[in-house]
């Protein structure tokens, strides 16, 4: 049976990211999510901006994001990513954003990758990438 | 048989929008729906801006979207907005943006909201906002 | 003795930029600038897309901005753009925006920008740049 | 003679930050001022989330930044932030960016901030902010 990785990582609530609600804007756990998926990609020891050098992009195709609780300004947070499914073309991760204090759960999500090369075409994942991406 | 009405509202896509990949950043399109839904109430007649100074938001509880083909700046962008659904204690609605010149199809989702009152509480939407809402 | 040539444009404030303060954040203001001076250009029947297309990039080496008074969740606003200053290898904007209905003074400021070839190399304005930008 | 603290955070370069010029936008570093601003509060034992709890707010009221080189994507950035002057009625603080591996400097600047109450009325600092910024 596989064994999921799932990698965290931390950080607070801008100001910028607050709405007139007084709590963090809807739109912004998406970009935590990009940011989650980042550091996942670090902690495989990978760095998404070399796989973009070397002419390959992982644009999202569809996210979906459910909202349980508010976070608000200075609130210390933790998203957690993880690899859902992997295909030949394409890949689904998955996020959880929690308090990183009290764990209560925020926001819920998922988002769906396909590769591109550089001329905007779907491509592959290459044979490095697929080895990186998949648990075994 | 019910008549949907579509509120289409176009602007042009700013630089700040856009990303390292050269289009518009994913998480945009979500703004873009709330300008849609924004230009939607107002062309009811109503304006949520008022709905909040008497105590009624409409906080965004779930979220879903699907990337078409990718905008650039410059580009003249229609988001057309539609109500899919009005429960007692929330609604969800639809959006579709286009390139509105090429009529493209860019990108196409949805947001759930719930009615909620100024202590954070969910709550029924209030008589004049469903009567304004439901579509018969 | 010059003429200064002003363009204004007109637009809705997005819940997006507002903050837990309930007014516009500070920072969206410059791109709101940045908006001006789109359409500053386009005004001029030119378009920075096409600029950047054959490889000039106009980045902003300083900006500055005096906040007079807040902005709202759904105010209309106008931001007046104007060539402040052109050299050979630059120029200066100057923004002044206004709530559209009350022509309160929000913001004011400036921002200078580097002519810039598509290898990050400082560079002279084209001669059809300077043509558009100086004012006689 | 008085002893300049500063205060440094360091955080990673957000795909949502860049733009597509492929470098981070001018705007997003008045958000990372904000993120210096609130982590040197922080560093002083204070938490500028309770002084807005308190009904004393600091918002911007002038801003002035300087672009020396870009970051990009992934970068290690570190937002260097002190306290230039404080009077009765605001502040201004000075900001630095730089690369953290390379030290290159990416951009300086500072904000002025004035200290309002909750009715939006320009207020004096309480005592005891005096005391937490003031250096002696």
């Amino acid at each position: 049976m596989s064994q999921q990785r799932v990698v965290e990582t931390t950080f607070r609530v801008r100001y910028a990211e607050t709405d007139a609600m007084g709590v963090v804007y809807h739109a912004e756990y998406l970009v935590w999510f990009e940011v989650g998926r980042g550091e996942y990609f670090r902690a495989q020891g990978e760095d998404y901006a070399r796989w973009e050098q070397q002419g390959y992009y992982l644009p999202v195709s569809e996210v979906h994001a459910r909202y349980h609780a508010p976070a608000h300004y200075g609130d210390h947070v933790a998203v957690r990513t993880w690899v859902q499914e992997v295909r030949s073309r394409g890949l689904t991760l998955e996020y959880e954003v929690n308090h990183a204090e009290t764990q209560q759960r925020l926001v819920s999500g998922w988002t769906k990758h396909i590769c591109m090369d550089g001329q905007g075409r779907a491509c592959r994942l290459p044979a490095d990438m697929l080895a990186l991406l998949e648990v075994s």
